[in-house]
């Protein structure tokens, strides 16, 4: 048996969720609340290599072995928020069979990217949006979402370097919103690339000044050329929202 | 002539609006940062003395003289936001006669009071929302804060030690609002008394745990005893979102 628990947390302060050398990670934080929790170090295993800066609302992840912990699932994520610092909150915690894995189980994820979109910055929004000043185009970014929708190959969403040999994924809904000054894109697909969303709205950004048309999407996506496409947005604006098994 | 502002703040590193001898207020922060814009030190005014850790969503105050400020208004929301820090932005700009006064001039003000109402704790909020963690009944807030309603001497709601000498003020709406795990508590009034807002709160707190009913409230207003009312809510969930002029 092993623990299943959906957590939130605000990335400005980790290298990500995974382990690394330099920088404390979401994972090693969480590995070193719940030693302190059930008394030993437990595994712990997540949906997604987020990266540095990147938030989550909805992030699965799993503590394993389940024997020998001694708190029962319900009562886990107030006790394990006990040991967590404050920009990591569990959510639910509730007990999955062995054959569960966060990442390999999931059917799809969803992200959302926020921008906040006026001349003048907003103080509770730092580091958690990007601060796009000039008015975004949002029909424009709409029409040339269009093409990304469905299945193709995404290397031209991909950093370079990724190590990946099948680069198609199937883009399930995209949608770009506006609500007052905030402007949201949420993307579900059932695999993301290495940079995939942030450079998807990176290339809507640059589609709302004018740089690309829905043809050119379409001609970038057919080229499998990273280097046609838009930059890649900052990190601070993606958050994690959703995972489906 | 003066120049007039709106600003937003996040409360969490500050000693309040005001000047102090102990810790960086807002006050001192703007005008270091109009001194740097300017090339002189404005005498900067604000529509409050807000607490220390107290948030504001739409606060206003003046620079003064406006004479021999080369910048003009609607450029200085973009021009002073370089010089000050994240955690401070100004809005809007214009300018102002000289018989303006951010605090005098003011008809009413708007406060909002959040609370996180779950067990699990939003990392997004923290220091941005009270976390309350039982469930909080709606209803009875609602049904008790209807005596606080109208024209009143508020000296129960007033913390101790205040040189207030009229504590008769009118509260012109009071609205308890819940959406999804989010309580928010919107105040209107012509005037608020020290702590007015927090009393306010931890009393329909109180209430809501059943500690007091709705002609409880109405003998607490009538007694003029602070001791009577409830606790003073926490700083930080409390937010200004708005004067009237």
């Amino acid at each position: 048996m092993k623990l299943k628990c959906v957590i939130s947390f605000r990335g400005t302060a980790y290298c990500g969720w995974q382990v690394q050398k330099n920088g404390k990670s979401v994972q090693q934080t969480l590995q070193d609340a719940s030693e302190k929790l059930f008394g030993f170090r437990p595994d712990v295993t997540g949906c997604s290599r987020t990266d540095s800066g990147v938030h989550a609302k909805y992030y699965v992840c799993t503590f394993s072995p389940a024997e020998g912990m001694t708190v029962p699932a319900e009562k886990v994520p107030t006790a394990l928020n006990v040991f967590l610092p404050d920009d990591i909150s569990v959510l639910s915690c509730e007990r999955a069979d062995d054959s569960f894995h966060p990442r390999y189980s999931a059917k799809g994820k969803e992200y959302t990217y926020l921008i906040l979109n006026r001349p003048e910055r907003d103080p509770f929004l730092s580091g958690l949006a990007l601060h796009y000043k000039r008015p975004l185009n949002v029909e424009k970014m709409r029409e040339c979402a269009l093409p990304i929708l469905g299945k193709h190959d995404f290397t031209s969403f991909m950093a370079k370097g990724s190590d990946i040999e099948d680069a198609v994924r199937t883009v399930s809904s995209l949608a770009v919103r506006k609500e007052g000054d905030l402007v949201s894109i949420k993307i579900a697909a059932d695999g993301f690339l290495y940079n995939m969303v942030r450079i998807i709205v990176g290339t809507l950004i640059e589609a709302s000044e004018g740089r690309f048309d829905r043809k050119d999407v379409e001609r970038i996506i057919a080229s499998r050329d990273r280097t046609l496409a838009g930059h890649t947005a900052k990190e601070y604006g993606l958050y994690l929202t959703g995972v489906y098994y």
